[in-house]
């Protein structure tokens, strides 16, 4: 089911937070405490913003734990934006492609949840993606096909284009009677957006902390001391625009099928 | 741009024709000598049949040259008829769901060549495959897309299914004049058939040998001595049916767009 | 700390005891329940005897629950003997090479365990390898050390050589004051011996269940009727000759730093 | 048998000259010129200075030609001193540890060329590395055991270590009657030294350039001026040090066994 962390701040080291804390990703993806899957070991990725206009990813289809290259990117790479993502995969393969984050048209994206009746509704979900981003469509994830139709769906305004996307899913879903959960993170390299929504099913987990240098999303605290973390509430997107204080609302979702 | 071959015959050990003539197909991985792409090391794969009801398959993304599993598992597996194929990348990704051959329903397929103009038309190209078998698009590749709708073209013909096929796709790359090659293999753990077709394009190389044993059909001779070797004509359909000799016939594709 | 399961019997396909019990290897390579690592997802490996000389090998870097390559071969390949493992490294890198089963002089070896102050000693027993096996130390683990120094000390009484190698690295671990845990396995494509061992710690688990068709020495059981599983007592060697029914004795070491 | 560059100068993205070039490395990694080996398809690795002490490491088996990480960090890494190789293996396995470059106490190290007769002479090269640098032998090439043998042999003064090193490894193999080549780079972040010497054989290709700018050491132009490129000559050194023009000297082996 994933874990992930999302952080924007002053320009850090990625260590910091992916391989240094007590209960760091890196650690989670051997054992999270609060995910269905304990092991997170089918992949991991890697996406941040740095002095290029595209953000840099890094992706692999190795547990994260026994990456030496990781240990040595997160040493050496810095950045004021950065994703990181340890995979459980739900049935689609293990390749580089379906790892998280995902990039497209200047943000980056991933992922933690998945479209129940994926198989049968695929066909639906990729139709939603629109033909002059179908190229970009490189694996076979409900995930990427996500951000695909999200990125469609007018990133200009990002939380619109996901609630759009997310009302369409949820009609889908509710029509084959089955669940869909999006923990997911957004963003363009200055504004950070974190959704936790579910239908006919439980949301994943999700907290962040902020201080006035940083805000820090993650699927579960990295640290033990969880007075520090702020839950997500259900069906909430935390909006994290550049040079604002992160704020909560509602995930703007029109449940088309509940009429 | 690949190099395969495809065997059919007693029961013998891949090694005798994977990896121990003189210019085998592992040989041909790092240098073949009538491909457009000298070096074939996107990924390799073996397909066999043996004494289960479906194929078995070893598929991976390093280099064929290099893969000691490879090497022991073409001295230990036998089969009557099985597929080897090592993989030039025309754009897709380095997966091993990108790798051929593909296996479904009992069939094994593998191809050499591309759909020109893939990613506009991957869209039409898939939706020639029926509902219930878009499940098993674990990839991303043309030649899966192909498989898959040669399989839900009526495959209990396969000539006539897989002409089917060609002639829908041989009108959409007309349409936006693009070319198309299509080398490729398909069996049943009986029957074996082997296609070189092309339009918009010269055919890539396709030879066979036959003796009352086996037959063998390669992208390129495995061996010095040419004179052994039938070239497969543009245009035609290899058929080697159980029992019986192999002939050739055209491939049945009617050129909807020529009008 | 690893998993492993070896085999003696009728020859039957892998899977049904790599993939197929409800607590297979495969399983325990996500989960296991008696090893100090609950993850065993550092690579993997299958050894196999058939109609070869040699033995046959497939090993892996990635975890063995998502190796799709795993679930073919262990349909197709058939066996009268063999070795599976789910590796869970201690300190060596994640390479092919470090996977084991280890193959050499006909023989296959696999090993749960570690040589504590391995960094340190791992000279003194590298020296243990005679310069003519010495070529075949392709990767860095202790495991393959240990391997090759029994296969240096008269590997035509295994029992015999083994406690040799087991008696001067005890000694050595003696002398640093470290544990050393050795779990293995040991065959030759008609006996089979398993070896469960300790000094300074206590010794990984191990057991077996023998028929008049077959016997099995595993890990842990890879069903819930642990009823039908015998205990191999710590300091014990199973000894199952082709033809004869399995015993227990002693592991012959001297502990020549006792004195 | 490899091909490599090195770069010291003004800090730069990775890709100005790694990928971007008409005959860049990567380029080379598919189709070399002046290498022994056309294809050097068997893993690669980056290593590269900048804000922390110790150097990055980024090494894959997979050909650098299709690694889509490999794209992105050379867009996004930027280093005032940094090493790129490419590897065509020459006997050992293809793992990460056996990718070049290797990184110990601060210092860079890559190698083009091998040790004749290696599987003989392993012992007695391992040999030349100090106790205390052992645990850092994480692979298996004769490379690697080269460059901790330098570290070990007063690194202080790099070329004289280097000269110690060739000394003694060509005596060796002038014993065994076997070639040596060795055409490598070094660097602690500050100087670089590029070395081109054989023994009992031609010494591999390598050619430099300077500006006031930058120097650029390479296995074979990564562009079509040869003009530009001066050729390092056979048992030579190149010094370029840290604020100084780069010198050429010899590279100072003492021939023992020429008595």
């Amino acid at each position: 089911m994933c874990r992930w962390i999302a952080y924007r701040g002053d320009t850090i080291p990625l260590c910091h937070y992916v391989t240094e804390p007590a209960h760091s990703l890196v650690s989670q993806s051997i054992q999270a405490l609060e995910s269905t899957a304990g092991t997170n070991g089918d992949g991991f990725g890697l996406g941040w913003y740095d002095h290029q206009p595209e953000p840099g990813l890094y992706r692999e289809i190795r547990p994260a734990w026994s990456d030496e290259n990781l240990r040595y990117l997160c040493r050496h790479l810095r950045s004021h934006l950065f994703f990181a993502h340890v995979r459980a995969a739900t049935g689609t393969p293990i390749t580089r492609q379906n790892c998280h984050p995902f990039a497209g048209s200047g943000w980056l994206f991933m992922h933690n949840g998945f479209v129940g009746g994926w198989p049968r509704l695929r066909r639906r979900i990729e139709a939603l993606i629109p033909d002059e981003l179908f190229p970009s469509r490189v694996g076979t994830t409900d995930s990427e096909a996500l951000f695909l139709a999200i990125l469609g769906a007018g990133i200009d305004d990002p939380v619109a284009a996901t609630g759009r996307v997310l009302s369409q899913v949820s009609s889908m879903v509710d029509e084959v009677k089955q669940p869909f959960r999006f923990t997911a993170a957004l963003a363009n390299g200055h504004d950070l957006y974190a959704f936790r929504y579910s239908i006919n099913d439980a949301a994943n987990s999700l907290y962040y902390r902020e201080s006035s240098e940083e805000i820090l999303v993650v699927s579960e605290p990295i640290d033990r001391d969880h007075s520090r973390w702020i839950t997500v509430p259900d069906n909430s997107v935390l909006i994290a625009r550049h040079g604002t204080k992160a704020r909560l609302r509602e995930v703007p979702v029109l449940r088309l099928s509940a009429a």
